[in-house]
């Protein structure tokens, strides 16, 4: 994570700041409030406001008056029992607000969650500053032989090495041109006077795709799940799934029940297809159902068993 | 507005309790947090949550890390700037929460705005109280005789009287043969043992539509200001304009610049055709544009010169 | 159903008429085009428009130019990887848009799916028909006794002898009123010249909530198949229900590839817990699990038990 | 535009297929159904389906069982005044998907229109084309002096050519050692069996956000207008203008009645603020009206002075 100092400063500044509200207060997330979260080798995710916590979601299904009477143990019960039967509008009624520093193409698979609202910063506006994103090595694969979307083996020896010296050469050579296209100064170089510049919203053009943007992203608790449940998923990308398991972070300190019960119902929990129910019924009575008179294809065969934990 | 004593303990309770909070807090709106502000007979509006002010808007636009050392004077220009563009996103950053009661259907026309998230009262669940809207006698408009969708002279004498009459008598009927089929024993009615009573889902559908309802209503500030523009306007429903008329004031209370910025260039302003635009340039270059040679229908031509103030 | 001649002599005209198009053709959904398909007493289902087919869906997924030369087993395992991993994007590619009759009570619950648009008739405007929903007597269901929204056993005798007279007759009286009151001379009744007639956007407050409106209501195939998944369900209000039955008959006869994945992995498919997983683990382990040392909670357990056919 | 031989065959055997419907069909845009309009050096943007017409809209507006036996003069006059009157709903009941190849950055700004389906090409799963965009000479402009979001003079002679140099250079570098980290012999280079290729999902960060992506993008008509007349505005960049522009082509060809009301109201008309509304008055009734006593900012005071047509 890279913070200049004088970001670093407003923050603090930010955090030593407290006001009396008559409104819900979430004591966990207050305690990390405004602080920067570090993701992959620039980025960060840090909550910078929210709305609502475990009993808003009470509230709301209740349509009540006030705070209520009744104990943490019924709101929990009735947390899962809406979790469970998928009722949504409850959890709209929180919101949450994030400030997030990731690479260009993280940030175009994260937008294609369209129910969120999104400030970026502007590359029409201002400079981009010299900041992109270079894997690990140990996050370095190779493509997946056998999953045309996914990763296989991690590179090592030579190819690795090379690899990782494209990307960074490419990135520092690409964003080399961009500040000289801007002729603004930035970065060490030094604007000329006898040229024009060009426009910053052409000069952009020529970034790469692993240079750091940076945006305001809110969303309501209800879409913050179903984000979460795609995106920490084993099959979403790395680098976007870093970004997931740290927002769960926030999640468990902003709203424990519903948390909890997102583990239990989402994260933890898996769907059945009508034929995959028949075969658990079937087993279940006692019957030795194999491939190939399960009813499934091949695939879904597989992952079945891998879910009922009798991979061979 | 008819607020049980229960119920408006529990609401003085809640305006009792405070917490320190890190975030941005908008002491205008806290004022009034939780209060419900009386609409028509027995409806309400109370504001029980919010999230971000004007100063949140300027920290979205600008993406930054701090609030920033910008005077008031820099947040409001920018703010004005934003509203006069169209900027909607920035707006979006900001969020808040409404517990409402109102007569059905002045409900069912506010949910047609769709960008919001709703709990509404179960009626399938429980019981609806016997409470519905009885127009105030300067509210007993006749049709508009010109105006397929409004409101004419209002009704005097022997007539309003019977509407009056007819009014409150067919919803004290149907409500009480709501309650005999539930035979739950509210509302003064005794549960007669030797019946089951009709299911809560079906027995509703007797109730009349200015039966009261309730609900929690959350949206973003852009959607918000949207919906004020919509039903605060002249040609909105008397009914509904009422609740926006009472959100305004909620508006102005939690975010003083954007509300300002909101009338100057939404509710004060005007949208001029390409036609309507061309014969303001005409009259300004002397020219004596009447109906007949102005390009527009009657109708455009009425409703500009009343807009310019020159209606005859 | 109640069609006047004069509609079903429009809706003939229109499925008189043949134009030839370049899109995509559904030949099943162009077989009942326009058709009204009779759901509860007086209300209706029909399809006027739609876009795309099966072969739209893998289109989109593929990004492609043209149709494609894939054979129909290649469309059909792509559909159903779509729908088993949640893609949701490729069937957003199909739209469809229906005429709905249906009770203001139905209509109420069917708006909460915000993400369609719809075009109500409006009692503002025009003068609501006298038409309204009574249950038939074998759907006159008491409140359940272990389930708050849900329903018990049927009445019988006089209760329901009863409760079906004052639906009926409560109807009756509201929708005279309104009638009076409007003073239209609408229905039967006269207008009197010596009245002026209570706005149609007042009147309307006096009808019960099962009398019938109409709407153009659009979705797409993603959102509709949400729509219908909730509404079909078991647990879903008779009343809405027989309108979602009468909708996957349209389907099926539209998208004959992605309603059968529909069934395979949404309508007949089943979530699983993550303590819900680990029972059924346990259970094919052979494992004597009990409701006492399952993890889940009474209620949860008789539901898994039920859901894997073991109920006793 | 570069579309491959087999590309274009496919449009063409799309183009000469045709089918009966019995839905509404809009000749103008079957005329061009499929065919990719040019748009920059390699983009295009072509109509692949669509839904509904004019009468789609007027039929929505009156929840009508038919065509209408009405005349065209009233559809026009209808659509003009829910246009006038910002009526959205009928507008969003026709809907049209385009298939677009478009350069990244262009993208990025296109997909903050939240309310669109969209099925981009996935560089996870597949290898991007060689195809990026540069800019045309006389589209190569300064940054902009007075705005910082906007363009000045066109950059001529030794920095021009070296800015068109740099784009292409770095352009060719980063997609050839892109193509290389893949290791999949495309585009002329050959796989190295000694290696294993790096996984798709991470070599597409080397990618510069000139290169070309493509996606099916669907709306309704009122929210493409929404787009339209924010992207073809003469303050949107240029490089995503020209797909507005085109698409305004396309708006014309399928519902030219609500194109033209389009054309009055919203694209030619003006919205003024409540003292801009105020100062027009002023000027009318002949008062001089200046700068100073205008009530207005500065700039805000030269926009109206341009929009009066009144710029000294």
């Amino acid at each position: 994570m890279t913070l200049t100092q004088e970001q670093q400063d407003e923050i603090n500044a930010l955090r030593e700041q407290s006001a009396p509200t008559r409104r819900a207060v979430a004591p966990g997330l207050e305690a990390i409030l405004y602080e920067a979260i570090p993701v992959l080798d620039h980025g960060f995710v840090r909550v910078v406001d929210y709305m609502g916590d475990d009993a808003a979601i009470v509230q709301a299904a209740r349509v009540s008056y006030g705070r209520g009477t009744r104990k943490v143990s019924d709101d929990r019960m009735l947390i899962r029992y809406l979790m469970r039967h998928f009722h949504s509008t409850p959890f709209e009624m929180c919101e949450i607000k994030y400030h997030v520093k990731l690479p260009i193409f993280v940030a175009r698979q994260w937008i294609r969650h369209r129910t969120a609202n999104v400030n970026e910063y502007s590359a029409r506006y201002s400079v981009l500053d010299k900041e992109f994103y270079i894997p690990a090595p140990e996050q370095l694969a190779a493509q997946s032989s056998n999953n045309r979307q996914g990763r296989g083996d991690v590179l090592t020896g030579d190819e690795a090495a090379e690899v990782l010296d494209l990307l960074r050469h490419d990135a520092e050579k690409t964003y080399r041109d961009y500040a000289w296209m801007l002729n603004e100064g930035d970065d060490g170089t030094e604007a000329d006077p006898s040229r024009q510049g060009l426009a910053r919203e052409l000069a952009r053009m020529n970034l790469t795709l692993n240079t750091y943007t940076q945006w305001y992203w809110k969303t309501d608790l209800h879409n913050l799940m179903n984000f979460l449940r795609l995106r920490a998923d084993a099959h979403a990308q790395y680098e976007i799934r870093v970004y997931a398991d740290a927002m769960i972070d926030t999640l468990n300190a902003w709203v424990p029940l519903a948390a909890e019960a997102f583990r239990e119902y989402r994260l933890g929990g898996a769907a059945l297809s009508a034929t995959g129910l028949e075969v658990v019924k079937r087993m279940l009575a006692g019957e030795a159902v194999e491939a190939g008179n399960s009813g499934l294809g091949k695939r879904e065969w597989t992952e079945l068993m891998a879910l009922l934990g009798r991979a061979e």
